[in-house]
């Protein structure tokens, strides 16, 4: 049975398994675990002590493997959902005994197939002996080239030998000290990234660092197995785990990682505590801990539960189903209420600052919206006036004629007609009959100037007096390396180029975040210097700490921070994003070969916004520790138009789509 | 005018260019250097005193670029094959003077559009000033995504620092000193290895070492630019080149790297040998040493013409050309007599071996042709009889009744009835007589095993009499890492992963031999061993000689060598080739990301020959400096059948096809 009930959350991490000895009368195994609780079985599939070169005579004839019984003995949805296959431990695919090796290959291959036919959703295979494991490797990736869509889980013990046990950090291999995610990354390179190989991380009582731990975040952790050997004693003489390990197993849970509870119970139930004459398994009590932990999470927020269905869901820029959603997007970004109050705030500043308290009654203020969509930024500026005393006189310029008929009903609706004159107009035909003193506008994409906010407000700023604001008055965009096995594979699935040279809009949730951001682009308006450009080219040097050890870096997570005006700003860059703001998910720029850092070598990226005569692009590469190619030449994969036939209304609609760049769109899946 | 006459030589390395200085008036620059003797001129396209950011009103106004005159100056033929424009060498687009930059990347753009406008066959671009080129880079791998079928030619300066000048070789870059190569390759890594993105050497007076230099032959290396400085002063005052420039000269003259001189005389033309009142062209010195460079080459051998139209063809496993060639293919094959006359050496040796001269008289030999085609083995047999005066018995076996029918009219046209029987049967059925004592076969392909001889001669060892001796005995199959950019770039042009797990024979021209050969598989037969398999799993770890510098590995060239009998060999293995044989050009194992192996690290490869139920096929991948994927997981590209159906004739016509590799085939370009 599960592990508890937390609100909303229908991840797998729910369930517990438990790891078992073979044994041939396989039903009995499953009921006696099922009974004592757990929700699936890890178990051999095949006798242990079978050899195929050992194998008499009698045994080759009769034809039949030493298997846990035939595929009868179980209801197929048994198999499937209740049992996870493990191969034979003793395998070594990459011993210098040819026997052995050849017997290994051997019975890997038969026990897949043997996992295959019964349905099973997941086998484990026994983790590498070292990194000399490509033997190994190799046939495991053959294995993928033919399998159903069975996962395998390869068994990697959590550690890391610390810097101080490798004299020289350059050294991957130190006597037995190794790095196991060294011999992850080898496997995985070797198997080229394959979707149904995944991970199986076997908990030991030490832990590596928290840095190091990080990087496992990122990739396709499928179950963590904890040996009964790395519980401590409590108290009352239970098992319990140490607050390190506590931290890591919550963690698990928010990743969807399963746990599987293994060996021999090191704790003895306490006299008196035995339920009725039934017999308790004799891990219960590891796994009533683990039960404990799930059922002290935090309920999940609502603002969570709402955006599960968008973790690590790479949304196309080529997504269709856009078209016919324009008032629900509408309807989305304007429940996103705090972005709004920032405006409110910052537009309260502008009228403070501009207007001093003895001419509020002689002064009018002259604000534009360029863009005002269904109302939100008109009905902000409306609310800031009135906080502050001043007097508005609003024009709110529309392009979207379908947007200009709620305008309308809402200002006969919210008596705003005397201060409101809304423009249906294409900004750049519009003949403005006064200078402005702000122009407000909310432009943004999740990487800043990539919904071409810069091309749009350098447009309208010829409606701005000299002295005139925009809010916002500038923006910067931030970069940071990423390890993310599963949108690299989503990218991969394309089998193209143009899918790894496009950025896209996710809510980055299994992912390891290797360095801090750094800022890359920064706009300010207005812009009145000379020698202005839109273009830009930025260079960045990220130094990965060194206790992570190396790392896999699948591509790089874009967010924006935006002052509006003086302190009042609109983040999504983790350190300092705006509490409770939904409207924006990060940016993901993807690399077609994913980069990998060893410790003490920086990590140089280059990235340009290029502007031609009709687009706008990015381009981006890596120099060090190694080049990869220009990603997106020229535009050639993704861009955004800048042409005349730009149209500006809400950055939710039409300019949504100038860099394809759906922002936060309800899609079904 | 070329340099001069080499029978066979067609190469672009008989014309030699000039690098000229701006001038207004090409059409009497290009007269006065073409009378000069000079084949073509290097020359900038545009006043290099131009700067976009400078332009005066009026140059805007008139919108005309300050170029050498128009497009109707020359005709379209001259401006193509006379002409290689060269792009101003002051533009740097890395500098961090934000104006420079702006220009360059504006006159670099307008300069190759005119260019291209004049259909230049290639410009000149001046030499990247450092490693911070990614800018620069980014600019050219721009333009090359839109540009028509002109080169661009990259100059790259032929500097390596001595091992002693950089204290650390781990060190790429000492202050200002940096090997050229590594700026090369970090330009053409962002560039993704663009076919029109090669190279122009510039020679400077001191040469790198040998194995530094060996790296460019892999390259795309178009031209070779010397600078009348490095020339030396020989007894009588004329220039002439250090042993070693000759050396490399001539190197260059065999790889059609074009020679262009550059730079002010340093000699002057002796007193009295000027010639009438023409003025002659005051590099004509030069010219003329490099002509007589040229001319003192050996004429090229009547084979390597034969093989010039080869050189760097990837021989592809689907052409289907082959099926309509078996006659001519046998005529091919029949014709490398150097190959029959070591078969008849090892048959003449296992005669001698078997039969002492006292039994000559009484004993008859039994051997066996597997797979005797139109009979050139047969021939050989019975000259070794001959020879020795031994007595023979020969069954010719053969599967292909095309064969069998020429066979039939050999043995009565050169009377060898007696001495031939002729099974016209596939071995698999046929039910032998007796039992051989020779069992002679040609079925090995460029690397050894891959046309399945293994399998082939395994199922015929049943026909041996239990002494009987194989001929040949054992091969062994050897690797050598390689650059090899064209072969790189032909397996890219088909955008799939088949062709990248594909093994090609190829005569290998354009490449660098990067380490010596290693070992891989090795065969013997024949095998009564008890646990004899044919599945392969070879580990090899090359060490590229330090003083080569980083080079980048673009596969693996793959040769044999066979045992016939004792000390009689066919080799194709470059230290122990068989002299003046020609029936096998190499193999080229690609690899689908090339692996650039830096001083002092050593490169892992790992490659395996698997035997699966109906087909036999390699896999292949690097492990260090990085991993690579697997390559033909599971033979998922590229296999032979080792099935039913599989056909025992000779290697060249069906056994040719089994894994897709046919060693030499004429096929017209």
């Amino acid at each position: 049975m599960p592990l508890g009930e937390r609100t909303g959350d229908r991840s797998d991490s729910r369930y517990c398994g438990v790891e078992t000895e073979f044994s041939d009368d396989m039903p009995r195994l499953l009921s006696f675990n099922i009974n004592g609780g757990f929700d699936f079985v890890v178990a051999d599939l095949m006798d242990p002590g079978y050899r195929p070169s050992l194998r008499s005579d009698d045994d080759i004839k009769s034809g039949a493997l030493p298997v846990a019984g035939s595929d009868l003995i179980l209801s197929p949805s048994e198999w499937s959902s209740r049992v996870v296959g493990k191969i034979s431990s003793w395998i070594d695919l990459d011993t210098d005994d040819a026997v052995l090796r050849r017997d290994s290959e051997t019975t890997l291959k038969q026990q897949i197939t043997w996992a295959s036919h019964l349905s099973l959703q997941a086998c484990l295979l026994p983790a590498p002996r070292s990194m000399s494991c490509v033997n190994y490797a190799r046939c495991v990736n053959q294995i993928l080239q033919g399998i159903n869509s069975m996962q395998l889980w390869l068994r990697i013990p959590l550690k890391k030998p610390d810097d101080d046990d490798a004299m020289d950090n350059l050294l991957v291999e130190v006597g037995e000290q190794v790095d196991s995610w060294e011999i992850w990354n080898l496997f995985r390179l070797l198997c080229e990234h394959h979707s149904q190989l995944s991970i199986a991380l076997d908990i030991l009582s030490s832990l590596p660092s928290i840095n190091s731990l990080g990087r496992w975040f990122g990739e396709p952790v499928r179950a963590a197995i904890i040996n009964a050997d790395s519980f401590l004693t409590n108290a009352r003489g239970f098992p319990c785990l140490s607050k390190r390990h506590q931290k890591l197993v919550t963690a698990f849970f928010k990743h969807s990682v399963q746990i599987v509870i293994s060996g021999r119970p090191t704790h003895e139930l306490p006299i008196g505590s035995t339920e009725s004459g039934n017999q308790r398994h004799p891990l219960r009590l590891y796994l009533d801990y683990i039960g404990f932990l799930y059922q002290r999470l935090d309920p999940l927020p609502e603002q969570e539960r709402y955006e599960l269905g968008y973790r690590d869901f790479l949304q196309s820029p080529l997504q269709p189903l856009m078209d016919n959603l324009e008032a629900q997007t509408y309807e989305t970004f304007e429940r996103d209420t705090v972005k709004y109050i920032q405006y409110k705030r910052a537009i309260c500043k502008v009228l403070m600052d501009r207007i001093p308290d003895e001419k509020v009654s002689v002064e009018t203020t002259v604000l534009m919206v360029v863009g005002a969509g269904r109302g939100p930024l008109i009905r902000a500026s409306l609310q800031a006036a009135e906080e502050t005393g001043r007097k508005l006189d609003i024009y709110a310029v529309e392009k979207n004629p379908n947007a200009v008929v709620t305008l309308h009903s809402l200002l006969k609706l919210e008596g705003w007609e005397n201060a409101v004159t809304i423009v249906s107009s294409d900004m750049r035909c519009w003949d403005a009959p006064v200078k402005a003193d702000i122009l407000v506008s909310e432009l943004l994409g999740s990487f800043g100037d990539n919904e071409l906010s810069p091309e749009c407000l350098d447009g309208a700023q010829r409606f701005l007096k000299p002295d005139g604001v925009s809010i916002p008055s500038s923006y910067t965009s931030f970069l940071q390396p990423i390890t993310a096995s599963k949108l690299y594979n989503d990218v991969k699935l394309h089998k193209d180029l143009v899918h790894f040279e496009t950025a896209y809009v996710v809510k980055l949730h299994n992912v390891a975040r290797l360095a801090p951001c750094q800022p890359v682009f920064t706009f300010t308006h207005p812009d009145y210097s000379a020698q202005k450009t839109k273009q830009r080219y930025s260079k960045l040097e990220f130094d990965i700490p060194s206790d992570t050890g190396s790392a896999l870096v699948h591509g790089f997570a874009g967010y924006f921070d935006a002052t509006l005006y003086k302190d009042v700003h609109l983040s999504i860059e983790p350190t300092m994003a705006t509490p409770n703001m939904f409207s924006w998910f990060p940016i993901f720029f993807p690399l077609k070969e994913p980069v990998c850092v060893r410790p003490g070598s920086p990590l140089e990226v280059h990235i340009w916004r290029c502007c031609g005569s009709a687009k706008v692009w990015y381009e981006w590469c890596v120099t060090s520790p190694y080049s990869s190619p220009i990603h997106n030449s020229d535009g050639r994969s993704y861009w955004g138009k800048s042409n005349a036939q730009r149209k500006i209304t809400t950055c939710h609609t039409e300019l949504g789509k100038v860099l394809g760049l759906p922002r936060y769109v309800l899609i079904s899946r």
